[in-house]
């Protein structure tokens, strides 16, 4: 029997009866503290799509991070709010401790083959091989639990803050290390997977944090698993840091060229 | 006493007690079926801005659109779902007929005076008074609540789709009509009023609606203030449209290019 991926192990949830979900957060997915957000979402997104009454495809999620959530175990409810011949509507919230830490909607859909068109372009970009991997050990474990080949802005962390300070982009191939098929779990994490901008944009370290995170999904469980353990292509940029928020808007590209995910996040953050 | 302004009158609830809220839909701002989705996510936001526990500016909001709003009253109940010293979540839910038709999670922040930095630069365009408004009447009502005054990639509908295709993107500027001092109310109305990007594509009608709406506020009501009445440049584009959804992206521009809110949306297509 193949041994359990780690990112399976990290979203694995047990039910508790209709609803109701027990899930405990993973060492190796561990932030600077509390769980990465990109693993909160994917098992957030997973409590969905282990229910019997789901249908369809992911289509979007968003969820707000409203507590910090500790290591340990975690509850989530979930609830079916609409479904109708097109779309399901749910609304989750993640428990810990009593009190609501986290909340998410997310909306599934039936997909099917009608028309189709891409309005944008995948970043051009050397292939993965020519790149060499973000060595480890990371600064933050749930570094080492990705392959990050940086095409260009890499974030550093200096001393001082970026004199000018540097654009806020970054273009790289990402895949889970070790390697996973591609899915609607994996890419809900990988869709947080970006250092947070104000990082990239300063090159220094303050108390900062993603408060809201929205995902749109753009194929079928069956495209995305065409494009195996990927990597994908992944961009991030932000538009504007103020007054203690800023936003940072992601897609996610598929080696021939398929855009998979599109994202924005917002994120707090104290000077 | 001066008259009401029809955004206002179209967002007026009425307190049914501590979290409850009764309003109705506006004439004004009527669309195809139902109102406007950006007047019901004003509405929305209103039932916080009035809840006397709001603490500070809006940041985020994402209302999902997961049933039909019919014309008439509507019930709105509100909850607070954790509040600390930076940020306040908020969760709603839009009834009618006993059945629930829209939902929203909608952050509010302490904003303050720290690092700024915008990493996006204004569109080009000229200026508003260069630019005859659309005129009237409009094919659907809330239109009508607008002045646009189109930059490029004004929307055509025509008998056949375009071939080729267009593309998904528009530039306009944008005002209430008649004018009204800008807020967070009216910029959350605003960041819906582009039409789905899908008509620009392609130039012919199908069913569509948008089903889950995110956007994020990047201003204090002090710093919209002084953007007056407007306009704001608007540009909205989409990346893929495929399996029947596709997602799409906005910015707002005041006059002296200061980004006062970006926001994506994910709407649904039949065919």
């Amino acid at each position: 029997m193949a041994a359990v991926h780690p990112l399976d192990a990290a979203i694995a949830i047990e039910s508790l009866g209709e609803g109701r979900w027990r899930g405990r957060t993973s060492p190796a997915y561990a932030n600077m503290a509390g769980p990465f957000g990109g693993i909160t979402a994917a098992g957030l997104l997973n409590a969905v799509m282990l229910d019997a009454e789901k249908r369809g495809d992911p289509v979007a999620m968003t969820v707000n991070f409203c507590g910090a959530i500790a290591d340990g175990e975690f509850e989530i409810a979930s609830r079916l709010v609409r479904g109708g011949k097109y779309t399901q509507h749910w609304s989750l919230d993640l428990m810990q401790a009593g009190e609501t830490r986290g909340t998410a909607s997310i909306v599934t859909g039936a997909r099917g083959d009608v028309f189709s068109h891409h309005d944008s372009e995948m970043p051009g970009a050397p292939a993965p091989e020519e790149i060499k991997p973000l060595g480890m050990p990371a600064p933050l474990k749930w570094i080492e639990a990705y392959e990050f080949r940086f095409v260009e802005g890499r974030p550093e962390i200096v001393s001082e803050p970026f004199e000018p300070l540097r654009d806020s982009r970054s273009l790289l191939w990402i895949a889970d290390r070790p390697a996973r098929p591609l899915d609607h779990l994996s890419l809900a994490a990988i869709a947080d997977s970006f250092l947070l901008r104000l990082v990239k944009v300063r090159g220094t370290m303050a108390p900062m944090g993603t408060v809201s995170l929205t995902t749109y999904f753009h194929a079928t469980a069956a495209e995305i698993a065409r494009h195996g353990t990927g990597p994908v292509l992944g961009m991030a940029h932000a538009k504007r840091m103020h007054a203690n928020f800023f936003d940072q808007h992601m897609e996610l590209w598929a080696r021939d060229g398929t855009l998979l995910v599109t994202g924005t996040q917002v994120a707090w953050y104290k000077r």
